[in-house]
């Protein structure tokens, strides 16, 4: 017998993670001419950027090694009970919605909703979400989440920008977030907006100031809340200036006192985190924004709206997506492309469960123990600073903050330490009467933690809110887990088939990456704890940021970008950072190839550079000839140039050494975008062939779960020049940060902590040669897909060899033109065959980009590819006049049940055809089509929604006929 | 402001588990009549039973609190590294089973497949089950589970006295698990029969006796491998002297050794535990058993078979299964009903995951442990006892036994401490390097504790196994999880809709009762640690007794019977002990209404009764004359009688008290079967209305899930003069039990410990006050169903005021005979209106039985109450001739998706009619038919398949047309 330390240790992760098995990787190394896999990098890769040192990482863990080591780390945490508050606030998550959402693949595995007839369960949750913003905020439209309260206020603000003509300032109430106040300050001052934060009173700083827009937060940083009248007169003042009037707000709050919709604010931000989500250490969280009539058409981020499918069906899609996809580059105000759909689902689900009444009473009762906390505080001689709060208390001990603060922690209470002199308290649905009663016992006042004080509320809500059916009929567990499942069976993720995107790595999301999020050391930590409440999450963070680094070659990595358009914009303000401290101030033009995707160019405006396009070469490369003209043409202007590599083609291409070094002999910095880095990971590292830069995404090379659109984690990777620049916290001493470096760029000081365990179990559990096999296994299937259909579909663009990186080009252009069936006919034919469908027209319109991952095996690429070529035949006959240009299985696609067994059918082609395309065969039931997908709904008329906007849930008078 | 100590409180936990909103139940209980609940309790109760103290629980706790507590109380058990062996061994359960089956409701919800087309995943799932206990045992014919080990073994017992002809002992292996001993014995002792434990060789004990089976334990408790050789010589022995050969195997060692089919062996028999089952503190795991050729059709459980459907399709289903509904009565040998389905599913997943490769690797590496443990202790000086052995090192120390497993046990490794000189060490799955040192350390003998040792096995095994593709191929996680959810999709499950059986109660099973059965201090224990490392459970379950106690009035409560079945036989058993010491052993008559289930007759048989049946009067009641007259009769004889209250026919019969007094003054015991349990809890108690016994089922009542078809858990609660004879066990000191008892019915101390938690959970939660109205709101709920669907079906049988209790019978032998539309028509055609069937035809031919349960809201209930009377029209335009008696929606149900969309369609009704019975409604997308759950096959021919018995995965080219 072989040595082998333990059973447990026999079977390797990698290959579980990895989908051929070795008998199926030999099949498509032959199938695609390589000899092995080795072999195949060699044929691909630039030899130049190969490299061949084995990644230094640690052993590989198996499943089990790496859940008890996170076990370990996570009791190292100290949740106790968070009463910090700071827009954190504690909360009960419903176990039915833990067990079936958060910790549901149905669920968690799920794409973007970009394909609305698949992704209806979601598109209706998120529905859901809007209605429960639009009706606590008081404001008629809301989005469909954004990264965070503080990113979400500085979207209001260049949205206010954008939206006003006068003005000249962003004040901001002085009790604003001191998260928030950093995240926009670093924002305005890359896009050269000035920010001022009110002294004193707000109403008379309105009146001295010049502002485009006003933020208020209600309630306060300290607990305080403003009354109405107060906060009417701000908006008033505000708006006989021509300024906007943000409110950032606690949507618990708002089902008991008037909502900013109601006293004058044009937009509503603020965190749904209390609604059932975990503190997760500061995130994920669903940040929301809704706003005024009017302002619709200019909210950033993804907005659902209700629309109609070709039979007149009401169904859900993306409303006015085109702002989206297709970022407008140059003129773009906003990056933000993910947003945190999994969380927003969790919140709406929350609302779904509770109800309007539920809701009520949790504020009722949260509202009541903080009272009744103010009036024992007082009782016992401690000045209670604010008259009027809704859960939190700011008590004022002169000179004995700390000791307080340090002997509620010993009881396991965690509260805020505002300063030498004063303590705030935050009352959260999870506080139990053994945390009132250690709070009481820290100051030490007596009181009688069980009851409820007056009401200091002041004016309190008189408007309906959620009267929707939705929230008022899942009110028992049955009933809601019912509806939990029926939505997402509607929908189709990646624990039904493969999704086949080129723009995200859609891999295996491993239950044991998964599981230990759920930890309540990891699930409950509140992110301002000191850090000795935190020794798990530094050790863990620590070791993710090292592994990052290692695997990508550069000197440093900040976890903190939430996604990754935030951290494009941290890369970006490192280069304009390191610019500046160099006196090299006008050094703010950014290079940005013609195939790049969107966002980057959004992200260099947003770091306030502008933006010069770099032309391709017939073959889909960088054309170096045009690059070295821009090179020359903004030489002492240079910041630098921004690449994705391989390219958004698909393709290794082999100039990126030569492009390195023409930008950094001009003095500029070299940003590699990470989002393909899934075909680069121990194969090839930015930071050592040149790149100064790159930000990656966790949720497309690391397994974070997509969560049906969110959510991401970008981290910012940097050489040791660009170090001092990664974002720093004004709360917490970010771990690593040298000096504050660009401000944050995101509200939480590690961003959204609570993922990173699923990233940090992955490259534990794959080690150096699992994450080297995962992507010459990725490399081996886009070639294999190419190989297959490339005499069915062009391939696009190819590099060496012929060889494409880690997904592919199929170009449907000639087809449509010759046929008229278009990318869009294809992607909805797939439907029908059981697969999500390829990215469509990017970065090439009439194309559809392939990305099969090294984790589908070779029976479910098989599939795949015999479902495309079926296809390319459906379109052969609609070509050979066999099926009506309008009608035929392609245009008519995807069909849904009910049109299939409708009375009356008029097609061309059979009943049979259009349901079972790849055929009924003989063989066991899964092979007789009862385990098919079948979309709700069939083609959806997104123009048709657009125009007439519905973006809150419908009354079901709405749907009748 | 009202006085509420905390948020998370304000929400009772009933208020979720209870499915009908305040103003739902205000409206039912209108349309039925009553003023309120407690109107409609004295309307239906007999008030002689009527309870209206409060109960004595503590009060509710919120989820929170529940959970928090469990966490508690699973902190306290200390699994450490369980290496005691004896039937229970460290395994590890892949993180994807673990989440997608043991932890989804898919799977856990679902209930026992009687009705197959919608069934298919766990039948297929059992299928797999069976092929890989058949393909290891090496005998051709598995059923698909039994209750554990020990039960399994006295099954086999029975199996084979009445398959042989000759012998007159059962001969037990002097090395079985004692726990088996014990259970066989109990067993035997009851039913007459003689037991014999081998003294030394097992050949010369079979040569020396007259054995009707032989039981062989391969390896045995110690450890011990015995050869081929020997293994054949004792089948010899056995089958010359006419008597069939029971092996109690380990299915990992059968990947490495001979098998039982191979060296002669006619029954194998054993647990799955260990291939990837948590120990769970001792249950619930499947056990398993298969039979040679012949005995197929005496297998006890259940077996699934493959048969075929209307269209031909393949199809599974429950194999001969008039076995089971009626079990034999009087002439019943077995009493059981509940296999262990989720369970039996988790191990087949293990299998289909790991693979035939994966499993021999695991098994060389346990093996190979402890190989090198044995040659490191022989390097030490330390004597190794059995040269020849799999997993498990018997070591002697002579004097120093205790002190080496104390020193293994403070380093978190428990041992088996055989005797004062011996140590047993047995190697689990999961064992590490670290655990493995521990060991070594504690004897104290050096070496390596990562190296393999020279293979121990003797002759290895040669025949292939887990040679079907469905082992062969989901070897990623990405297919396991799609493999996963393409089964559970199937399958509908109360995660879909409403369970209306009358046969069990399907009411919500709460995720926050479900999440603690995962924490690792529950499900990791084995179940013989010392009680010091098992505190947590020690609480746990004495808290639980307590409560069942309180809840149904008796004195004591034991919950080791892991099933209904075991919890009659504990019952029984301790009816029959106590009359036993009292000098009445003649007392042996069992009394049982002619409604009662079939199993109460089967237990009394099993417990050495003999069974005489008691008349029903015209209204369905136990006919109180002929009770009389049978009393008389019998009445020196008489040991008591079992009665199901309220009845199996759905109605509080005012007649128990009476009942209970006759019994009683002939010197007889009053079993009260708890089937129905779920229509009195809170309202009246059997311990107290003249009950000396009783079982509960906690898979009924309290909330423990089907699973798909077990596990259950049945406890046995008795008056104080009964407690005596509640199950001991002969390893562990059952705490409270006074004495043996009985002797045990399970083989674990505590039975099904694992999923205790759940009932714990329920009954914390709810509290007495939640409890109660949970019981009145299933009494509203079928007093509901009945008075809305009598005008269409007539209600068979109803108590005082024309109330029924927690269930109604609806009969339906009217219309057959006058439409030929039958009770199975009426079933299936329910699958297209989107329900499972209520009970078909017990406990009355040509009826449905519906039980709704507390947990459906009022839009379930209706929305079943209106599939009903659809379907009551659709009888009635057959009735008129509208269509043919042979070509109906109802005859022809249910419809499937691939007939539904052939091209051709020859029927006399609609497509549209035959896949949405309820409509079309304009509506939001889930009125508009796409939430519709299909069936993945047609009407299932179950004679085809019992005359051509298929019992393991069919090879792929038996689905070839």
């Amino acid at each position: 017998m072989d040595t082998e330390p333990s059973a447990n240790d026999l079977e390797t992760f990698a290959s579980r993670h990895i989908g051929p098995q070795s008998h199926q990787r030999d099949a498509m190394l032959a199938a695609i001419g390589a000899t092995d896999l080795d072999d195949l990098v060699a044929q691909s890769l630039p030899a130049a950027i190969t490299e061949t040192a084995p990644l230094e990482l640690p052993p590989p863990l198996s499943e089990s090694e790496a859940m008890s080591r996170l076990r370990d780390l996570a009791a190292q945490n100290r949740p106790g009970r968070a009463m910090i508050g700071l827009g954190y606030h504690g909360t009960v998550t419903p176990a039915v919605i833990r067990r079936n959402v958060l910790e549901d693949p149905a669920w968690y595995t799920a794409y973007t909703p970009y394909q609305p007839e698949i992704s209806q369960g979601r598109l209706e949750a998120l529905l859901n979400f809007q209605t429960l913003v639009a009706d606590l905020t008081g404001l008629p439209i809301a989005g469909a989440s954004l990264l965070d309260e503080a990113t979400a206020v500085a979207e209001a603000m260049t949205l206010a920008r954008r939206t006003t003509k006068t003005g000249s300032v962003l004040l901001l109430d002085a009790d604003t977030l001191p998260q928030t106040i950093a995240v926009v300050s670093t924002r305005a001052e890359a896009l050269g907006l000035a920010v001022e934060v009110a002294e004193g009173d707000l109403l008379s700083a309105v009146r001295a100031s010049d502002p485009f827009a006003v933020v208020v937060q209600t309630p306060g940083a300290s607990g305080r809340l403003a009354g109405t009248d107060e906060l009417r007169a701000v908006a008033e003042a505000a708006h006989a200036k021509g300024a906007e009037v943000i409110a950032a707000c606690d949507l618990l709050a708002l089902t008991a006192v008037t909502p900013p919709g109601e006293w004058g604010a044009d937009i509503a931000v603020g965190s749904s985190q209390r609604l059932g989500v975990p503190l997760f250490y500061g995130g994920p969280h669903a940040g929301f924004i809704s706003v005024r009539t009017k302002l619709e058409r200019s909210l950033p981020g993804r907005l659902v709206g209700v629309s109609r499918d070709v039979d007149g069906t009401q169904a859900y899609r993306l409303a006015l997506q085109t702002r989206e996809q297709h970022i407008r580059r140059e003129k773009a105000t906003s990056n933000i492309c993910t947003a945190q759909v999994l969380l927003a689902v969790t919140a709406s689900m929350y609302a779904v469960y509770h109800g309007p009444r539920g809701l009520a009473a949790i504020a009722t009762a949260v509202h009541g123990a903080a009272s009744a906390l103010a009036d024992d505080l007082s009782a016992g001689g401690i000045e209670v600073v604010h008259e009027a709060f809704f859960d939190t208390v700011l008590a004022s001990v002169p000179g004995r903050a700390a000791e307080v603060v340090r002997a509620a922690r010993e009881s396991g209470v965690h509260l805020r330490l505002v300063d030498a002199d004063h303590v705030g308290i935050s009352v959260g649905q999870d506080a139990t009467v053994a945390d009132l009663t250690a709070v009481r016992a820290a100051f030490p006042v007596g009181g009688d933690p069980t009851s409820s004080g007056r009401s200091r509320l002041g004016e309190v809500r008189t408007s309906a809110y959620l009267t929707h059916p939705v929230f008022n009929t899942h009110h028992s567990e049955t009933s809601m887990l019912r509806y939990l499942r029926a939505l997402s069976d509607r929908d189709f993720a990646l624990d039904r088939g493969m999704i086949p995107l080129g723009s995200c790595t859609m891999k295996l999301n491993a239950t044991a990456e998964m599981e230990p999020i759920s930890y309540p050391g990891f699930a409950d930590l509140h992110p301002f704890v000191p850090a000795e409440a935190a020794t798990g999450y530094a050790t863990l963070i620590a070791e993710l940021e090292s592994w990052l680094a290692e695997l990508t070659g550069y000197a440093r990595v900040s976890i903190q970008p939430n996604a990754g358009s935030q951290g494009e914009l941290a890369g970006l303000l490192a280069i304009r950072g390191y610019h500046r401290d160099r006196g090299d101030e006008q050094r703010t033009v950014c290079l940005i190839p013609s195939s790049a995707h969107g966002t980057n160019a959004a992200s260099a405006v947003m770091a306030g550079m502008s933006v010069v396009v770099v032309k391709a070469t017939h073959d889909g490369s960088v054309d170096l000839d045009d690059l070295k003209v821009k090179v020359e043409t903004h030489h002492d202007r240079l910041a630098g140039i921004m690449v994705t590599y391989p390219s958004t083609h698909g393709v290794f291409e082999e100039g990126i050494t030569d492009l390195c070094a023409l930008v950094h002999d001009a003095g500029g910095q070299v940003y590699v975008d990470g989002a393909n880095l899934n075909a680069l990971v121990g194969l090839a590292r930015p930071g050592r062939f040149g790149a100064d830069v790159s930000h990656l995404n966790l949720h497309k090379t690391f397994c974070i779960p997509h969560g049906g659109g969110g959510p991401g984690v970008g981290p910012v990777a940097v050489g040791a020049h660009l170090a001092p620049y990664l974002p720093g916290h004004p709360l917490v001493e970010v771990q690593g940060a040298q000096g504050q470096g660009s401000g944050p760029v995101s509200a939480a000081p590690y961003g959204s902590a609570g993922i990173l365990p699923i990233s940090w179990a992955y490259i534990a559990m794959m080690g150096g040669e699992g994450l080297r096999s995962a992507t010459q296994h990725a490399l081996l299937a886009a070639n294999y897909v190419a190989t297959r259909l490339a005499e069915h579909y062009p391939v696009l663009y190819t590099g060496r060899n012929g060889r494409v990186a880690h997904e592919c080009i199929l170009d449907l252009r000639p087809l449509t033109r010759s046929s008229g069936i278009t990318v869009d006919d294809v992607a909805k034919r797939l439907i029908d065959y059981g697969f999500h469908a390829p990215t469509m027209s990017f970065p090439v319109a009439g194309t559809l980009m392939v990305e099969p991952t090294e984790s589908e095996n070779l029976e479910e690429l098989d599939r795949f590819c015999e479902a495309m070529i079926g296809i390319r035949g459906e379109i052969a006959r609609v070509k050979e006049g066999h099926w009506p240009a309008d009608d035929n299985p392609l245009v008519n696609s995807p069909h849904t049940q009910s049109r299939l067994v409708a009375d009356e059918w008029t097609h061309a082609y059979s009943r049979r055809l259009a349901a079972y395309p790849a055929g009924l065969h003989a063989g066991p039931i899964s092979a007789r089509g009862s385990d098919k997908y079948w979309p709700p709904v069939g083609r959806i008329d997104g123009a048709f929604g657009d125009r007439n906007l519905v973006c809150t849930c419908p009354p079901p008078e709405a749907f009748e006929d």
